[in-house]
């Protein structure tokens, strides 16, 4: 059987550090701030900005909802970013994706100032997970993955680590974070010709496929340790990461759950980003 | 015997593609122009300043040397590249690096102008290679490898490729245009646990260690092509490459020899650079 890495000691974790930094920024009398924009009333969205807010909450920050309606025009949502970017009590701007299709998404990712950019969608952000330093955060979702084998002593140094997707919001930025935990990492993806055979042979496989069942017994070996960050839709209806659970489980060493395992580390990273940013802020 | 891809030839196509356009753009009065910014007087630097001033010469662009004195001061130093950010007459920059101590290299990064960026240091042009896109241009190194894939017609698609390396000159922006690619990439490095046992197991190998014969005859497999990105000093003084030549090049199909491999295709990618550079600042 193998071990369950949970994310809610993870974010347990990562929360309480973020409590005791926010305290202090309040006792200076800044009170880290999140803003979340949301464009149009995707249950997805809702269902995400409701954990972040209470998470939020919990953490000694406060969350702001901009709503904005389903066919707001592209120069609304920049001009409501422009704003954001101003605005010296906000620290921190999620922006909901994907937008409407008449919205240009890199345009809106270049409004954004990087420094706010506590999800990890700019140029910015992104340049900074590549070259390992840089004035934005990386996209929370693959942070999640690195805080969760960080917290349960999964040292990377010298491991084989296969990522499963390419994406700019998990696969290419864990990827980085994989690398410079000195793990030497394969990316995989559509066009990789015998993926069970390049899974197999790692110690560390991070999966971000958005695909039911995408791994499975045929993916995987004895010892392994599985960041599983797909959420699916099973056939009865539950959610269900990208692994055949009933079937990986008994032959890897170590796995999350889907749910209770990255998602719930995710709005955690979310929060510290935005505490961050508050610091970086305020020197 | 392996075939030895040569990059002269490919140095040549690029040549010849970038010679047109800079022709087109002097038709519409415009001389495409290289600013080369070097601080003091280092033999490799020099070397490759020749070259690259034959090369604009040879393509119909113009090479401009800002020399800077070994003890300039950061704050001089970022004031001219400051001025050639201005300078519409000037549409690529090239800084030699690493610079003198006294010097923040990072500061100097951040100075430059993506646009102007032909050589891929700033953060701009990394977080382009990154995600695919952007304003920047590719570090010149880690391009000629992938342009001497392209033009001796070694199709990456689902093929493993394992990058030995993970600078932000080399190794990094070449793994991800190798993913671009459609290659299955593995990023190798100074803590990867069985470097032999990885580069084996690859079609591609791209080395970028920087040590003499860091690439043996263990470490390769029959079919196999080696891109051989290493400049280094053999015991007899003469110029080689990561690769054991002797030993590699019965076993593999393909290697690129040194010199006379990748070092030939990077000034004419710099050019080109150059030349694509002017094309944007003159739409």
């Amino acid at each position: 059987m193998a071990e369950l890495l949970k994310g809610a000691p993870v974010a347990a974790a990562i929360g309480e550090r973020t409590r005791k930094r926010a305290e202090a920024l309040r006792a200076r009398g800044i009170v880290p701030t999140l803003a979340l924009v949301r464009v149009g009333a995707r249950d997805a969205d809702i269902y995400y900005e409701r954990n972040a807010v209470k998470r939020c909450a919990a953490l000694g920050a406060e969350a702001r909802s901009v709503l904005l309606p389903e066919d707001v025009t592209e120069a609304a949502l920049l001009e409501t970013v422009g704003a954001l970017n101003e605005d010296p009590s906000v620290h921190g701007v999620l922006i909901f994706r994907p937008l409407p299709r008449h919205i240009s998404d890199a345009r809106v990712r270049a409004a954004l100032s990087p420094e706010k950019d506590v999800d990890g969608i700019t140029d910015g952000s992104l340049a900074g997970v590549f070259t390992g330093s840089g004035r934005g955060f990386c996209p929370c979702t693959a942070q999640a993955c690195a805080e969760i084998l960080d917290h349960y002593g999964v040292d990377c140094a010298g491991k084989r680590a296969v990522v499963m997707g390419r994406s700019l919001v998990i696969g290419k930025p864990v990827s980085q974070l994989l690398l410079a935990r000195n793990a030497t990492v394969t990316v995989c993806h559509t066009g990789t010709r015998d993926l069970a055979e390049e899974t197999r042979r790692a110690d560390i496989v991070v999966t971000a496929v958005g695909r039911l069942h995408s791994l499975t017994a045929d993916h995987v070996s004895p010892g392994q340790v599985v960041v599983d960050v797909g959420i699916n839709t099973n056939a009865e209806g539950k959610m269900a990461g990208d692994a055949d659970l009933a079937a990986v489980e008994p032959i890897v060493a170590a796995i999350t759950p889907v749910p209770g395992g990255v998602g719930n580390v995710t709005t955690a990273v979310l929060v510290c980003h935005t505490v961050e940013a508050a610091e970086r802020q305020n020197p």
